[in-house]
């Protein structure tokens, strides 16, 4: 039967299930990726394992979000890692050597190998025809300690690419016309795959973007056809070895079908503060902007920042407006620093900031309170900016940012082209990448790494333990919150919380606190008891950090009612020991902040079915649960971590 | 009579009082600098004082240290300050211009000018021949309303220069060499006056170096002459036009002497924690390093970072170390790209950041615990790098600072010129500047300054008033501390505290704490009684934050009793109403924490003579004091905003 790429990824790693979306489906993995804001508990967890030495192909520890070291505790983290990754034999990647998904795709990324990682913009890597999926840290770990990774079989969605983009349209329209066409939960529960004539004029870098922000979507991952623009990105990073062709059979078909003519785009921009939220930039032209910042995992290619240099070149950003540069990679840097676009960002008053994430994950460069920030990142959750929650960020295209720049106000590129007779063509840029593995050190061989001490200074908390989940309980509902609540309001990232992310007692002082700045206090005072959190739709959106579960899980949070959950964090919760139920829009409507529930033989209960009873205030609801058995018994013996030293006892 | 250039300087700008050393002199200043660390305040003074336009020639408003934005408060005080220069008729330079000290004298510096700047390495402006002084925020407020700035006549220190530096030494170790011979004191109630035939070797930028750091002898200021490396400095910056000589008279005399042969100097460091603990880079080589930073204003010019970028081209720097560094200027980071040394440096392992102060005000780049940082800064006093009181912070040349990262350990540059057969000599640097003044807004006219509306977000708090100083009282010692307490020590700067530069309530929380974390409290707690600090030697050094007597006052302070007093600070205590009193050490040793002091007839004392009676626990001691009679009814009248106000009315 002619099978789609996805479906040829899942089927040579398959170790368990059957490929019929909704069932469980087990899948070996090849590579891990984990970034140092994850990336401490993984390693903590791989402590608490007594794990020897990784299992898989390669994995590969990336330093790029802790990176303001504004007191000693990231440096103590970069530390640690590095510490873990020569015991562990782990690839550590320095400081400054860049963002972990465009440097993974440079230097680790294969044509048909399978990926998981801890940060939730890992499907990158399908750009390259890899199956790279966004989970929790732990299980990274277990991939790491060489246990294959289970999740629902998605639906394929066939995203079928006519046609060629228009002169100042680039791959970051492409992705936004998704998100304005499906919502950020237009792709729950599948995997994207992108097909078509269409793609013969899209980069391996262009589709970087396009898969990194499939993660926006919701989706479980998204993956792009290994074809000769895999073949020429590799030979530019000198690994033409690595190339394998993979192509969806000619006849295949997918679960889902949507088709995009390519010659029909406009640049589009997400208005704050969804993703989701997406107009044509001619909408919303003449908006004054205070901040343009380019960079990020979505739009981290060469060109990217290349072509935002030539627009630039000989001018002079607007002077109400702050132009913030954050270079993806080190590789990235150096070629654009050669090819001399790194000068023309100089010149036209551009800040240069270190490779990393920087302000994509809330460190620095907040705006003003009421100042509009356009920015070429993948995400403008209320307050991720660091700007206060009523933050005004706009996610767009590096060719609107940088014309926008020029102007000081919101501006459609292809106006600015006219009306500074701007040429569209080819950037000229290196045909060879410079490449330089200087900053990636390798692990030491398995008797070296065993004579390797772990650094632990005081910031490294060790993981909290919890007990089993219990058969009959009463706890109050200490919240409620909307739909679309993100693991970003769950546990903020910035520069005031990132760096507790390896301490979790610490860093549960900041759960929920942009919602409830009482919730810390109060669940700690009620943490013999526990409680539960009421939520509405796509709760739990956004970044993959397990902290929004284990925070709140410390703080003796049992049970999450929603009206649907988003993936990752769906699976974390499980991976916790805490219960995710999901409640229709009656219920959510009736059960009340401090209404008390109560729940009485739930193990019985959820090893029976999909329903779960229990009382509100005395009135009797029947909640739904999606928990696969091994799921249900992960979530009784209190989390993963317990059920896997249960199994192994 | 042959006079000095010091000398001259003050003759041509005296506006009042007698130039005999240790008298009060009046000086009429034509140029300020303030940065937005202390320039919040400074624009919130000149609001208290309802100036209408700046009476000086030249008034900078510099961003260069509040630049990490780790929330909305560092562009909500951008934007106040750009407001505020607007208003009051400063010129405002943008965030990521650089760094106030080398900016100001590429652009605005001209010899034969007095400026004063609120920001202790002021004396920078030096390097071309003028009178440039750190001073607190209200004295700087006061000059752009016109006033001239009052000071005690200092002695004139000649330090003749012979011979030519050696090669891989530079400016930095001339000045290392000066800090090894009289330490952190040696400077005080002095002007230095280099002169002499080793000027000759000496560029404009080189003096820059040895004036900015003088700022750590304790030294009133430095100058240099205005000669022809002056001129071929503003040659190269397109403001020949802005050329004046100004050189010493054949035979003029100083106060004191001191010489130095160039050609004897070696490679120096200063060791943690203290700018004074210097010997020669030999002595300590082979450290194990973690950590290497170049940039700041203490070595800010093209060629200390050329040089860098030469040592490490073609060569990677060390897996141990995170390679750091700061460009100081827009222009200079211009002209280092397009010489080809910004590519070196990234493909040697740098991590680039943004042109501004960064880790040398404690905003990032803090190392880890334990670990050596190798910086070309000014400063290394505890805790002020962020990586907590026992971070290890070393002070170096360029040179040794290149050297270093890239052998791991502490490493004399002309060890490894020799290893790896490197070539001292000519660096090939562009002999005229990218100069561009996008960055820099010109104030607008006064008609158009009057409608300005001042942008004041939530975190600019206004001024406190304090009230008259009593003329009996009775304080508890609630702190006792030893010798060479900082300004940073009484208010840190750093990523936590420095965004509430413009907020005393919520920056008072930070005073003294890492002294005493209970101070803030504790010395609330009894605000109304007020409190009084014992001190050492040297008490207030370093940088020029008025924050460190506003705050300490605003928590009830009224009398600081030291061994001796850094200038800055004391007379920024004397400009907020504290008063400031010497002890000998017998009576330092005798008077306790918790100790209860009374005085009695404080106005009379003060006004009568340089001595003041007081008690301690019952026991009467004579203190001394140094305060002017101008001084002293500041003190009385509770600071100089209270007197101006009563001088007006």
């Amino acid at each position: 039967m002619p099978e789609s790429v996805a479906r040829k990824l899942i089927s040579t790693h398959l170790v368990d299930g059957d490929m019929t979306p909704g069932e469980e489906v087990a899948i070996r993995i090849d590579q891990t990726l984990t970034q140092d804001a994850t990336g401490t508990l993984v390693m903590q967890e791989l402590e608490a394992f007594g794990l020897d030495r990784a299992q898989t192909e390669v994995s590969v520890q990336y330093v790029d979000h802790n990176l303001l070291q504004t007191d000693e505790k990231n440096a103590e983290d970069h530390a640690y890692l590095h510490s873990a990754c020569q015991r562990f034999g782990l690839w550590y990647s320095k400081p400054g050597n860049g963002v972990s998904h465009p440097t993974h795709m440079q230097r680790f990324g294969i044509p048909g190998k399978t990926m998981i990682g801890s940060d939730s913009h890992t499907p990158a890597g399908g750009s390259l025809g890899m199956l790279a999926i966004g989970v929790g840290g732990l299980e990274v770990a277990l991939a790491i300690a060489g246990r294959p990774l289970t999740i629902r079989m998605p639906e394929i969605w066939g995203v079928e690419l006519t046609g060629e983009l228009p002169p100042w349209c680039s791959a970051k329209d492409v992705i936004l016309e998704m998100l304005r066409r499906h919502g950020t939960k237009g792709g729950t529960n599948r995997i994207i795959e992108y097909h078509g004539p269409g793609l013969e004029h899209l980069s391996a870098m262009d589709r970087h973007v396009i898969a990194n922000m499939g993660a926006e979507l919701g989706a479980t991952t998204t993956v792009f056809p290994a074809d000769d623009a895999v073949r020429d990105f590799l030979r530019a990073e000198d690994r033409e070895d690595d190339f394998v062709e993979l192509l969806p059979d000619d006849g295949c078909t997918y679960d889902v079908t949507e088709s995009i003519d390519l010659s029909g785009i406009v640049p589009l921009i997400a208005k704050p503060s969804s993703p989701g939220n997406v107009v044509p930039v001619a909408e919303v032209a003449g908006e004054t902007v205070g901040q343009v910042v380019i960079g990020s995992s979505a739009n981290p290619g060469l060109r990217d920042f290349a072509i935002a240099a030539r627009m630039v070149d000989g001018r002079q950003t607007h002077d109400g407006v702050s132009f913030d540069v954050n270079p993806s990679s080190r590789e990235i840097l150096t070629d654009l620093t050669k090819w001399g676009g790194l000068f023309s960002l100089i010149a036209a008053g551009a800040r240069i900031h270190q490779a990393g994430c920087m302000g994509c994950i809330g460190m620095g460069q907040a705006p003003a309170p009421g100042t509009n920030s356009l920015r070429t990142f993948p995400r403008n959750f209320p307050g991720r900016s660091g700007g206060g929650a009523d933050d005004h960020v706009w996610l767009c295209s590096p060719e609107t940012a940088a014309a926008s720049a020029l102007t000081g106000v919101i501006t459609d590129p292809r106006e600015l082209a006219e009306k500074f007779g701007l040429e569209w063509g080819d950037l000229g840029l290196p045909e060879t990448a410079s490449v330089n593995t200087a900053m990636l050190t390798e692990p030491p061989s398995p008797e070296d790494a065993r004579e390797v001490e772990l650094v632990k200074g005081p910031n490294i908390s060790g993981l909290p333990e919890f007990d089993r989940f219990p058969d009959s309980f009463e706890v109050p509902v200490l919240l409620k919150v909307g739909d679309d609540i993100s693991t970003d309001d769950i546990s903020p990232a910035g520069a005031a919380a990132l760096p507790f992310r390896s301490n979790i007692p610490e860093l549960a002082r900041f759960a929920f606190v942009r919602i409830d700045e009482d919730y810390p206090d109060d669940a700690e005072a009620g943490k013999e008891t526990g409680h539960a959190i009421v939520g509405g739709d796509n709760y739990g959106q956004g970044s993959s950090r397990e902290h929004a579960a284990i925070c709140p899980r410390y703080l003796g949070l049992r049970v999450v009612i929603a009206k649907s959950f988003a993936r990752i964090h769906w699976q974390n919760l499980a991976n916790f020991g805490i219960l995710a139920l999901e409640c229709d829009d009656d219920t959510y409507d009736v059960i009340d902040r401090s209404a008390t529930l109560s729940f009485s033989d739930v193990h019985a209960q959820l090893q029976g079915g999909d329903e779960v009873r229990g009382e509100a205030d005395g009135t009797e609801y029947t909640f739904r649960h999606q928990l696969s058995p091994r799921q249900v018994s992960m979530v009784l013996a209190g989390g993963l971590i317990r059920q896997v030293a249960e199994e192994e006892a």
